[in-house]
């Protein structure tokens, strides 16, 4: 078997992503040589050590990340800062601290000007996910055949990046390098926005009076059912998602809006043409997704 | 065996609907003694002849209905008052004329003021579909466990509409009645405006520039991809769709891009508390949905 990539590795949190890390590296033997698994609620933490999943498990952070040579943050991305101004003087030297979360920029503005000069950073984002979360919502094969990216900042160590990647592919993933403010926008249209308007249009059908509203539950045709399941994520990491690639999501969806309008109009006005390319762009985009297997 | 409800079933179009009523009436023998397929294009009259879903087939909907005692329009419902008016003189006293199209009001309003006052008239709405369309889309099993709504206007024979109950009763479908314009409202929000929605974000993503609209399908997530498929739809049956239901449509539609507008401003002002509202909101609805089994 291969040499683990990490001979410890800490996981400061443990949720979906953490715990799906964590069951790999468990099953694989070649992720890490030691797993730290660091959750800050006690019923984590006990739910972590039923499931085994961690040799170690820690509270603090700090306590996590002494002597590891890999550090794996899995929490949402709006507790990155703290969590790096808090472990940083504890990190060994020639560490490597990645993550997992969905906004790139925000992450590196967060991370970067806390670590030493002798730790690497090398930020991640798994495109891999469920609408559940938690500890025991993670399994083995959660990253397979799914996209990795990786976002170093410029000038960061080429040997850092490979491991990272290498990592990745070990858990089954392909891996993609990109510039971190691309990835936010190409991220912003492709999961964000879907997942804000989801998140909307819930919202407005909750909103509707009595009689229809328990109506729509009743009658949710295929269409509402794909918006629930999408809707059905975690409160408090798309929380920090949206406020963390804000630029990007509001162009998005100020795009997304303009068209929204137009398409409107021309129900109001009766443009079938209009209409009807719309529907076929849908079915063509469609289409590129299944050439690409991707659907 | 029961009696089939039809002695003489008319479909009038073929498509997915149409050719799994035909499938479902093959199948088991209890919905229609005789298959009267009626489509528009000799390609698809063909292929109903090679897919054996009809006894008879015919190119015009007058000679398809001539001695039917059902009649039942699974065309896009842009068609319906030019088919109404051309199969009006030619229908059997006491038929049945019913249909499979996602708007009533509209259905009521093209199709009533055309026929002779000794047929029935009960308009139907079966919740089910994928997003597949044509006479090779159709399977015998797709109603089954599915709504069908019926709307029959005020003064409805209460033996027709127990009938069409009864048909689709056979088909695996619950079947419930309401008031049309009610259906439309409840159609607007469930189904006709998450496929607006869908069609205009990947009109969206289509019109990014090159390099990012080739990332957005290589890295499309789960959000995105869910969105894709609901769009992956028949143009010209929600072009007629959502023209026919302008009116519930635009309403519900103004209402989400105020929600949607209202999310964009928190999302500016990093107002966590508001977004983690609505992401609970979503949840819990998935949650109402699951709990009703409609998951």
């Amino acid at each position: 078997m291969a040499e683990p990539v990490f001979a410890r590795l800490a996981l400061i949190g443990v949720g979906l992503i953490g715990s799906s890390i964590a069951r790999r590296a468990r099953a694989t033997g070649d992720l890490a040589g030691e797993i730290v698994a660091c959750a800050k609620t006690p019923a984590t933490r006990e739910r972590i050590r039923e499931l085994g999943l961690a040799d170690r498990i820690a509270a603090d952070p700090k306590a996590a990340v002494e002597g590891a040579d890999g550090v794996i943050l899995c929490a949402p991305v709006g507790t990155y800062a703290e969590i790096a101004a808090a472990i940083a003087p504890h990190l060994a030297p020639g560490a490597i601290v990645s993550d997992v979360g969905s906004t790139k920029q925000s992450v590196i503005r967060d991370i970067a000007p806390h670590l030493p000069p002798k730790v690497h950073f090398v930020p991640a984002h798994p495109l891999a996910g469920t609408e559940h979360s938690g500890p025991d919502a993670g399994f083995a094969t959660l990253f397979e055949g799914r996209w990795t990216i990786l976002t170093p900042p410029e000038g960061s160590d080429p040997a850092a990046v490979a491991r990272v990647g290498e990592f990745w592919r070990r858990c089954g993933a392909m891996v993609e390098t990109m510039e971190a403010g691309h990835h936010d926008r190409v991220l912003a249209i492709v999961s964000h926005l879907p997942h804000l308007i989801a998140f909307t249009i819930c919202g407005t059908a909750d909103d509707l009076a009595d009689e229809s509203r328990s109506q729509v539950l009743k009658f949710a045709a295929s269409g509402f059912r794909d918006f629930t399941r999408i809707a059905a994520s975690d409160p408090v990491m798309w929380r920090d998602v949206f406020i963390n690639n804000r630029e990007a999501l509001l162009e998005m969806l100020a795009r997304f809006m303009e068209d929204a309008q137009a398409m409107a109009r021309a129900v109001r006005w009766a443009d079938g043409a209009y209409i009807e390319d719309k529907v076929k762009r849908g079915r063509k985009i469609r289409q590129s997704l299944i050439d690409l297997n991707q659907a």
